[in-house]
């Protein structure tokens, strides 16, 4: 399997190409405003010596690195920040698989598509597993999958694109089969601000020397241009990430990661609770609309995205086209996640004309 | 040989520790200003609306690709927008092993400890050339070294650390080497605006499919912190070392590459004259200083550094450490740069402090 990116470019560059108004549901931007004092920060950052544009420490900045460890409850020697969650799972799986335990990763199907398409990168090979109708690992099917060959296995919670919230228990067999198996859980966590069912467990809660935790702040600040993310280490895991981070980036963006010390410093918690509850409404306006045209349809637990199957409409890329000219919705093809949701469309609910957009499908398909 | 930075920041991390005053010549980060309008643009950037603090495109915002490929006389497609010239280099020395060619990355000696850090890391292997004593390449000596193994020739002119800028007739020959071998040259010109000789020739001027032109606007326009490069593909190498961009980090910092573009774009030639006459100035003033010592010292034709040999006193980090508590000078031993440098020192010329520096050092070993 290939990754998502440029099926992702090629939708959004026709959906801008097309001679009608279509409504933007491709991409996981967030479209709500970042907090003030990222802009604030910023705008301080712009005004110091010189000396503070230069090169920040490689693993990121002190105050940055105890921020987050003190959030996460973890060592600040166990952080790593990294160019977002992007680069946080390239470092955490090449991890995994240059300890020589495994070459195969285990992935979920339908899974975000940049986690096989790192895996080929690195020299692993692409193990799925397929989730549930709800997105809902089975650990039994993962323990199944296990084995001697078993580098990493790769979970993403609250998912994208399934809306699925792994339950506590699923992330402790998680982490317990990967320790049967000296493999390596890769959690990555980049949406954990958006769970919408307070059920959100992270790997962090099992401690474990067999498990990376990521995140990044490109969802939670609404800053995906931003590129600041993490990754959290066992102590054993964290020098050798170190090295490859910086003989493959040096270091991070320092304005970016000033900008987003001071937002988590300054953010009061009302700001993540507004998000997450706009993020609810439109999952309700959404969802019902979809009920309306009769069409299945996932309502996440988390995440920014609903899942949705019309009757007679694959998810193939030619029907996103086809959605585009004819009902002005753009959206992802399901094939882009996996075998397991060729038949379904992906649309992202961060646009301010979720009502729109589901009335022009209630209309297209009702 | 493993990489520079680990030395490098226990160096600095001992000077900063010392129980008495140090001058820093240990890194190479330009204590000049940046632009005005690298500012200015930064305090533009966090007014702008939301939509422009997410994901730019993978390989860099458009215009800032576009002044790129002008000022380079190039196609713009060829053109990544990559985190500094550390993942320039990263991706181009990635994209020539990954061609199966051969896993040979020759070197020259003394080296930039980076360059073999990523062979290591990519799995290939490092083979050293030795340049003369004013650091200059021999292209007979490249092309006695290269074989149907080698997968690329790693250059960097102007020079870190020997100041060496190498004439356009040793680029043209290093390329013919790698058109030979179907290999790639890869040739990290970071340093190019700051080179004192008016001899620099870019690889760009010898056109083949055969070379990868790395760049940054780190020391340009002294912003190391930012993470802003570039590398320049042949058309037939890039879209595979775009793949692995978007797979490594997505994409870099946004606010970042835009205040990069407003400083291209406003900023006067003679801001970069001003600090090349600088730099020039600091040469003077410290190999003179060197001179009454009688030390052995390297006169840069172009970056930021003096190397230099004092009787009895190898480049050995003990005796770094020595000359930081004994002279109140920190450099970086010769050893870090390999094995044919191991009795100098090397100093970076990146602080106001070059006159007192070269006093402390004809003191302590005049």
């Amino acid at each position: 399997m290939e990754y998502e990116t440029p099926l992702f470019f090629r939708v959004m560059q026709y959906a801008s190409q097309a001679d009608r108004d279509v409504i933007d549901m491709v991409s996981g931007n967030p479209d709500w405003e970042p907090p003030e004092a990222l802009r604030e920060g910023l705008r301080e950052y712009a005004d110091l010596e010189s000396a503070a544009f230069q090169y920040p420490p490689s693993a990121g900045l002190r105050e940055l690195r105890e921020e987050i460890a003190a959030r996460r409850g973890v060592d600040v020697d166990q952080v790593v920040v990294t160019n977002g969650a992007g680069e946080a799972n390239y470092l955490a799986m090449a991890r995994a698989l240059e300890r020589g335990r495994g070459d195969e990763v285990i992935l979920t199907d339908p899974v975000y598509p940049y986690y096989p398409g790192k895996t080929t990168m690195l020299g692993g090979t692409q193990r799925f597993v397929p989730t549930d109708d709800a997105g809902q690992i089975d650990p039994d099917a993962v323990r199944e999958a296990a084995s001697e060959q078993t580098g990493a296995i790769v979970v993403n919670t609250p998912n994208n694109p399934t809306g699925a919230v792994y339950p506590e228990e699923t992330m402790r067999e998680l982490v317990a089969i990967a320790e049967k198996y000296d493999a390596v859980l890769v959690s990555d966590e980049v949406y954990d601000h958006y769970d919408l069912s307070g059920k959100f467990a992270s790997a962090l809660a099992v401690d474990s020397d067999n498990r990376i935790v990521t995140n990044a702040f490109s969802k939670s600040l609404s800053i995906t241009g931003f590129r600041v993310g993490y990754a959290v280490f066992p102590p054993e895991l964290v020098e050798a990430a170190k090295s490859r981070h910086m003989l493959v980036n040096v270091a991070g963006s320092r304005p970016a990661q000033y900008a987003v010390l001071q937002a988590l410093q300054e953010t009061d918690p009302a700001y993540y609770e507004a998000n997450r509850e706009l993020l609810g409404e439109r999952v309700d306006t959404f969802t019902d609309a979809l009920e309306d045209t009769g069409a299945e349809y996932t309502r996440p637990d988390g995440a920014f995205y609903v899942m949705a199957r019309f009757e007679g409409y694959p998810g193939t890329l030619e029907n996103v086209f086809r959605l585009i000219d004819e009902a002005g919705v753009a959206g992802m093809p399901g094939e882009a996640f996996g075998d397991s949701r060729t038949e379904w469309l992906r649309f992202a609910l961060v646009t301010p004309r979720v009502a729109e957009a589901a009335d022009r499908l209630a209309e297209y398909f009702g």
